[in-house]
């Protein structure tokens, strides 16, 4: 990937500099190279006289050798001439006569001075494989004159949504009882976030066999399938069912002890000999597909999305450490009930300190947009008392 | 903007629901849709029973009331039929024989039921002006059928690097004294985290006419121009030089109490009746372009852009409050000396709660690529102690 499209991609090797980097002994200030023991005892009233015998242009190789005596005038960042081993600031000379000058300060050896090899040494990891690549990294590997970067493919995430009535966005006038598919918008969006690429499988019907052939067609395609389920108990049945003749592993488990999200399922499919290029441990095959069914009501699928679909995408996508996520220590405004060995997530508003929970039906959406962020209520606990202190992860 | 494109775009006007959402009254549950009246004083000692006259399917309009004594199954998600005020749900129900069913708990008007309006009224705001569109957001237009959304232009930034040692990254082999540009790389992904549209001026020469004619050149196609300077005082004095002839208001301040990034310069140029299509305050015409000079050090560079280009690029780009940034408490672990009336940003590494400081001169990148976020000492201390607890503002 070149670098100016590499921001955020995940690194699939680790990153050595070429060269020592910054290459030469640079100087930090703008002042003279000078021998360090040239100065030694110079001070206001006893000032060193050194003799000015050239200086150093920005860019260029320095075309002059300091001796015992001499100084030669260096610029910021200028290379520093063979014999000198520290640069004197500008501010603690003064030009005594034409071609010499006083320096009224000592300098130690190395002072004012950046090492050939300090930002890397030739061959140094300077980025590690497993990273997503930040602004400064991407400095980095400019300065050591990387321009192109092996990163991991981004996992193709497709997404369908079930549902009789569930209908596209831009249908105009909905027939009662008709909802517009909400979930899969945001769902492509979350996972552009975690580093995926989205891939609307659009909106399939109820019917058993037609989940089942569209899951069947999107397989090859896919290294993740999430589908956000019908929300009553028939269709996320149908769900289940549908992805359990997807072949083996098959499905890990079918609800999760979360509120919103309990009627999850988490499926591994399609593992096997016949997957082309790709390999498990040593003897197995292909690994599966994960497939993640969502509930049917858009805000608890995109919960449960956000704390197990995303950083499944991020692994699938090769990033060793997931980045951190904006948060806040806020108050809690009420008392909020949970049940032991469930794990509670609640969307909050903060200001000021305080975090006020928000309360609603999962089937609304604006929960969610009015949202702040949401706090979670751990599985061994039976609530959270008002003035209890709590984490808010934010939304960005 | 169509839909699938405005993550994280910035909305140019508020948007109102076009009809209630979700548009007719939904049952939360799977049950059967009641009067509640007809529930109350249900028990398990004596159940009250209702009589089924028909089901509500998935997607479709009722097409039978509900009337005293009798009930009509329901899907979760489904219309709630015309008479019905409650939703009973199915584990508080039996089949006492063909067509009948006992209820053995009592359920309020309302209960099991999501209202018509009660994700939004009809003009109702869902989504603010100038708001950073996040993935819930996009389910909420989506459900609400709004498939476009008028958005903010993202501001271009056109990015100059100077200096007569600064050469283009894909520069295999370096003469002695040439460093690659690290800080156009590394400035254009921040551009592009902030909301802004990066565009590459290039490298100038230190040759003074060449930069102002660049920044002329660029001036009409740019909301934001940024100049990574020379590190030199002769570079530096060369950019202000000119900046100051692009036209009025012009400078506004040479050199900022933090380190690092001293030497950095603003300014807003161009500004009068000649840019075309832009008005600033009545009777103004149309207001300048801010230019940034940032420090010639790549390392100082991107701290000042950071923690001055970024919020000023999304002020320009209409964000209404900035998104909120990675961060964690941790505990110092030295002393940090710093001068009063001065901001000091350190480079932190943060483990297990915390936060060692990073040294190196402010030309070194490893220091920037080494840490996992920044502190800042305020201009009113004279340092940090050890085991104080800071605020580590985390890299994403």
């Amino acid at each position: 990937m070149p670098l100016t499209a590499a921001l955020r991609r995940v690194t699939a090797e680790p990153v050595r500099a070429p060269h020592p980097l910054p290459g030469f002994a640079r100087s930090t200030v703008d002042g003279y190279a000078v021998r360090a023991a040239d100065t030694y005892g110079a001070s206001e009233g006893l000032p060193g006289y050194l003799t000015v015998t050239g200086a150093v242009r920005m860019g260029a190789a320095p075309d002059v050798t300091v001796t015992a005596g001499s100084a030669v005038s260096m610029p910021t960042g200028g290379a520093i001439p063979p014999g000198a081993d520290a640069v004197v600031m500008i501010e603690y000379t003064a030009e005594a006569m034409p071609g010499t000058i006083e320096v009224v300060r000592p300098v130690a050896p190395g002072e004012g001075v950046v090492r050939a090899d300090e930002d890397a040494a030739e061959g140094q990891q300077i980025i590690p494989n497993g990273c997503v690549l930040r602004p400064q990294d991407l400095a980095m590997l400019a300065a050591a004159g990387v321009t192109t970067v092996t990163v991991h493919a981004r996992p193709v995430v497709t997404i369908f949504s079930t549902g009789d009535e569930v209908v596209p966005p831009d249908t105009q006038v909905l027939s009662p009882g008709q909802v517009r598919d909400a979930t899969a918008s945001a769902l492509a969006a979350l996972v552009a976030d975690a580093g995926g690429e989205p891939v609307q499988g659009g909106i399939v019907s109820d019917d058993p066999g037609a989940l089942e052939r569209a899951l069947r067609a999107a397989l090859p395609a896919s290294d993740v399938i999430v589908i956000s389920a019908g929300s009553s108990v028939g269709t996320r049945d149908e769900t289940a069912n549908a992805v359990a003749t997807l072949g083996p592993p098959g499905v890990w488990c079918h609800g999760l002890a979360i509120k919103p999200g309990k009627p999850t399922l988490l499926a591994e499919c399609g593992a096997g000999p016949d997957r082309a290029g790709l390999d498990g441990p040593a003897g197995t095959g292909a690994p599966g597909v994960p497939v993640i069914g969502l509930p049917g009501n858009p805000r608890s699928a995109l919960v449960v999305f956000r704390l197990i679909g995303m950083p499944l995408i991020r692994l699938v996508g090769g990033c060793a450490a997931p980045p951190p996520e904006p948060s806040t220590r806020a108050t809690l405004s009420r008392d909020l009930a949970s049940a032991t060995g469930r794990l509670d997530v609640v969307q909050v508003k903060v200001s000021g300190g305080v975090a006020t929970p928000l309360f609603g039906a999962s089937a609304l959406l604006s929960v969610l947009t009015e949202a702040d962020g949401y706090i979670v209520i751990p599985e061994e606990a039976t609530g959270l008392d008002a003035g209890t202190e709590v984490e808010v992860t934010l939304y960005a």
